[in-house]
């Protein structure tokens, strides 16, 4: 019953044979009670519950005579931590990210300890209720020039894109300066997006980066949705994952939150540190209460191992008590890569494009139109080359960017 | 003139040697207005002050007919930044991180950005004040069992280690729960420390680990400063850096604050990705207003390369608007190792030691006792091994761990 309340970390790690067992045990022990003192018996029993435990020691396979690659699986008591994921990651790769060869690949919470958390108050189904989009992928456009311009350019760039008939429009991650402030564009695009909706019935969400001083961030976000803010683009591994994790438990936020990976690669770019993608922006995130993960997918410009993306996409939408996350492969999409999109995540998926719209040879609004020309095609089973005879949009974008095939 | 005003980050890469001109015009102007659209000449002009540069493209050396490794410095117009960390991050190395093998290895910011960020509020000078110890090392011993023990047991471990005169007593990083809650420790410890200090003259100070949800943070550190809180140690790499900064720079918080490293493994320890060790722990915590920066040391356990650990002290007391933070090399250490120290980073050191303290064979106040004779021994050219045959604390440590050498 116990060890129900535990939670289980799992480390790749290189070292030699000889050392895994005691290695084991002195992350077991010294991460939990402290290894170095020697403490009297009636502690000792009082202690007990707070003690670590080896669930496993495996060896994959042998580098040469002094090293092996080698899993090991940790218990951590629950009791040790309070429900910070500041807690969590201390605990369980504090003091060891620092340790020699050794990565976090795996991340077990007891249900007891994921009850202490929101999870998304939106997820897939709240998303889609907000949009009104059921039987579909999503579209996703991205501001791909943000600073120096006048707010009567970036509506103009707003209304470019959002004429393909995109669902949501997102600020590029790297906007921070506030010549033209949040609130304004919140505002200004709304009023584009409802002009929108006159002419041709939807309106396109926008995704504002939620940017300022950490302690104001919840102010921020309040004062832009009190102006009409659809949803939020969170920097949330150059924030902190237990900021996300308060902006959304936040009862008097209501919108749905973007999490964009940046940063995210120097947790997790490397064979043999840090902590996997699956992990971080799989388990993480889900626990941080994101609605949305953007990730580089593993067929563009910037890539995620096709393994590493299915463990990722598998993560998002795990059965248990939170509600599944909007998946959003990113990075170099175009409309011939929609196919390969749609049979890698099926249709609950972000298809989020930047210069796969913009650079479009008629425009953003062509690149938006070639996405859903692309969409309609794969779900009329019809090949992409077939319906661009009929579709310009997709003809053109075709023929720029070609069909993405693995 | 304006080039002053800019970031420059510089990366270590590996890509073919005919893409690195390409790569770093698309960082350039990729992180900055963005790459894909087609701005109007007048729209260019405008967003001109906005745009990145290329500082230098340098070949480091071929590995193999595909690939060199390579050196990128970029500029970034500081005008893209707000004062946040998060900021900096974010356009720096937050798309970037997941971009191949790719590394930040260096931050030189411009004054003007500096201006907006504080610093240390004590750093050593005031360190050294609050203390009043100005002429050696300062000498920090670690609760070694902190969960599951009662507040009495807690206060004769502290009474324990505090005997053996250290300065600084810190808890366990990963001393979340609050049985005993944080407020009961800081007073009880306080009495016992004031209790000695009558004996003795002098009161060691106790680092108590703030922990709580994100947005209480500045709450609970003011309440345990009224309760006599000496400093606090912070997860900050868990917590966020955005957070530190904040609550160093708020004027009622009066308290020294000691940075730990837990987490930092993860961005700095890989050779070719994620965030050199010294622009992590150096640069970052510095901005971030740290006082005290603990990391592994290049002689223990967990190590950092020496030449690391030189470069990351280095920027701890680089000159400049902020005031010189106090290094606390880490991990393994004991009375063995204090010449190796004392050479290594001079007088304005915190010799911390966890097991070196608590594993002498006479107990906590002798391991502390046998570091305060190692200083001395050093203070006076005096071999350890010589010091040691009139100091018997220091002769029993040295035949339990040795004296350390490169």
């Amino acid at each position: 019953m116990e060890q129900q309340n535990d939670v289980i970390a799992r480390y790749a790690l290189i070292d030699r044979e000889k050392n895994l067992s005691a290695r084991a045990e002195g992350i077991a022990v010294g991460l939990t009670v402290g290894s170095w003192t020697d403490l009297p018996r009636a502690t000792q029993e009082r202690v007990e519950p707070f003690r670590g435990r080896i669930e496993e020691i495996r060896t994959l396979d042998v580098i040469d005579e002094n090293r092996v690659r080698a899993e090991i699986a940790i218990r951590y008591p629950m009791i040790n931590l309070t429900d910070q994921i500041a807690a969590l990651l201390t605990t369980v790769f504090g003091k060891l990210s620092m340790d020699g060869e050794i990565r976090l690949v795996d991340l077990t919470l007891p249900s007891a300890y994921q009850a202490k958390f929101q999870g998304a108050k939106f997820g897939v189904r709240g998303l889609r209720e907000r949009l009104s989009v059921y039987d579909r992928p999503l579209v996703m456009s991205i501001f791909k020039t943000c600073v120096g311009q006048t707010l009567d350019e970036l509506a103009f760039h707003f209304r470019e894109q959002a004429q393909g008939g995109v669902d949501l429009i997102k600020d590029d991650e790297i906007f921070f300066h506030e010549a033209v402030p949040p609130q304004v564009r919140v505002k200004r695009y709304r009023e584009e997006g409802l002009r929108l909706e006159q002419e041709t019935g939807r309106r396109p969400r926008y995704a504002v980066n939620l940017t300022g001083p950490v302690f104001q961030l919840k102010e921020r976000a309040k004062r832009l949705q009190e102006v009409g803010a659809d949803l939020f683009l969170f920097n949330v591994f150059a924030y902190g994952l237990d900021v996300l994790r308060e902006l959304t438990s936040d009862s008097d936020i209501q919108v749905p939150f973007m999490a964009h990976p940046a940063l995210a690669g120097a947790f997790y770019a490397s064979a043999h540190h840090g902590i996997a993608a699956h992990v971080l922006l799989g388990d993480l995130l889900r626990l941080a209460g994101a609605d949305i993960a953007i990730f580089p997918s593993p067929f563009g410009s910037v890539r995620l191992a096709r393994e590493e993306s299915a463990l990722l996409t598998e993560r998002l939408r795990a059965p248990g008590p939170f509600a599944p996350l909007m998946p959003a492969p990113s990075a170099g999409i175009h409309p011939g890569m929609v196919p390969l999109l749609v049979a890698e995540y099926g249709e609950d998926v972000i298809v989020n494009a930047g210069g796969g719209i913009h650079g479009h040879p008629r425009g953003a609004a062509a690149g938006g139109k070639a996405i859903y020309q692309a969409l309609d095609a794969v779900r009329s089973g019809v090949p992409l080359n077939v319906a661009a005879e009929t579709h310009v949009e997709l003809y053109e974008a075709l023929a720029k960017w070609g069909e993405a095939r693995v």
